[in-house]
């Protein structure tokens, strides 16, 4: 008799610090207290996380494989293995969604590859929220990820998303290092029209969260907002 | 003594059949439950809604206002005015998040423009769920809402979007009306080159959910999924 394969589980962790009852719901809290085999942006942050919304076996009995950059597809099959012996294995990210803007989805590309169901959970999602909460359009929205760090290579690369918001009715949504969040809002306000929308949501879902739109001409009116070292989603579209 | 201003919280819906412990953190159910104003895309599922997570209030004492697609500036504004009075009030969507893929952001704006507290809440996402679940590469993606319905400027369309794919590395997300998946499936097997993958991800958070990622020269020979009627998000992207 053969056992029935087990599932590749996505599991949401917090964008920051909130109890899990604020982002998490209780049918995904209890699979997750449930596995004792994880695949892990970062071991220690996973165990924080297990801790947090109460694994059913001692920290030390859970296994946690580490997704570093240089992981091999090979290496990725082994961590896989267990999924044939119809045990079950969960995916997190260092914060919020597993498989979204991080490594996580060279493994779930393998598990489909190997034919093993995928069971993608309801979390938070930093880009989502801010994209709920802007105001901008949601029809149309497109995720980039880093701007270039150059400020001439940065204010050319705004401009450019700015032209396809226009043409396309497209909301632009990017992160910044936290550092470089003051640099990244000086640069928009010098690169984008002033008509353009901007939104700035930062410290998504905690208690510093924070969000505001404003047209780029009233955000250089506007009190600055801080931004230093806390998480902040960009988010802009031509007006 | 002026009261504070009430906050408009932004509350997930479900996306299909499915108990709210699956999709819904227990705080976000509370918030909900204690709202007794809303603005809904459908007065009839918002009200089904409420029923579910179990307002606090009896359902002909919540005002629901219904954004139809003419809705006014100042109607809306007339809407958040008790936001001025202290009140919270709630926006939901037909399904999912509200004002993503859905008039919702007309809302949200104002609110802004206004300058009252927007409160984005964690629930079910058909696209960032889809994303997760995909494999494909989350660390850029656009939402592209529909396609095209006449069958040539969709294959245009389609192909111009993997362009865009190969060149940025950036994942392609669409929905379709379900009666139209099936020709949205076929064009796509049709227009798209054999070492791009696709991934279909069906009724998501439902018991019919179904989520695969394969080449589309490996779809042209896998069983047809069964897509027809059931709400599908497709992905694709340049391998």
């Amino acid at each position: 008799m053969t056992a029935q394969p087990g599932r590749l589980h996505l599991i949401p962790t917090s964008l920051g610090p909130a109890e899990p009852a604020h982002w998490l719901p209780p049918a995904v809290q209890n699979v997750a207290a449930s596995l004792d085999v994880y695949i892990a942006e970062n071991a220690k942050t996973a165990r924080a996380f297990l801790k947090l919304i109460g694994t059913r076996h001692a920290l030390q009995d859970v296994t946690i494989h580490t997704l570093g950059r240089k992981v091999s597809a090979g290496q990725i099959r082994d961590w896989l293995q267990p999924l044939s012996e119809g045990r079950d294995i969960g995916l997190v990210s260092e914060a919020g969604c597993p498989a979204v803007a991080d490594p996580g989805s060279l493994v779930v590309r393998a598990a489909h590859q190997a034919g093993f169901e995928v069971v993608p959970h309801v979390g938070p999602s930093s880009i989502l929220l801010g994209l709920m909460a802007s105001g901008l359009d949601g029809q149309r929205f497109a995720f980039h990820g880093y701007a270039p760090v150059e400020p001439a290579a940065r204010a050319r690369q705004l401009k450019s998303w700015e032209a396809v918001s226009r043409k396309q009715q497209q909301t632009q949504i990017l992160i910044e290092t936290p550092y470089r969040n003051d640099a990244m809002f000086d640069t928009m306000l010098q690169a984008l029209h002033g008509d353009t929308y901007l939104c700035i949501a930062r410290s998504l879902t905690t208690p510093d969260q924070w969000i505001k739109t404003r047209r780029i001409a009233d955000w250089k009116s506007a009190p600055r907002p801080t931004l230093t070292k806390l998480p902040t989603l960009f988010l802009f579209m031509a007006g």
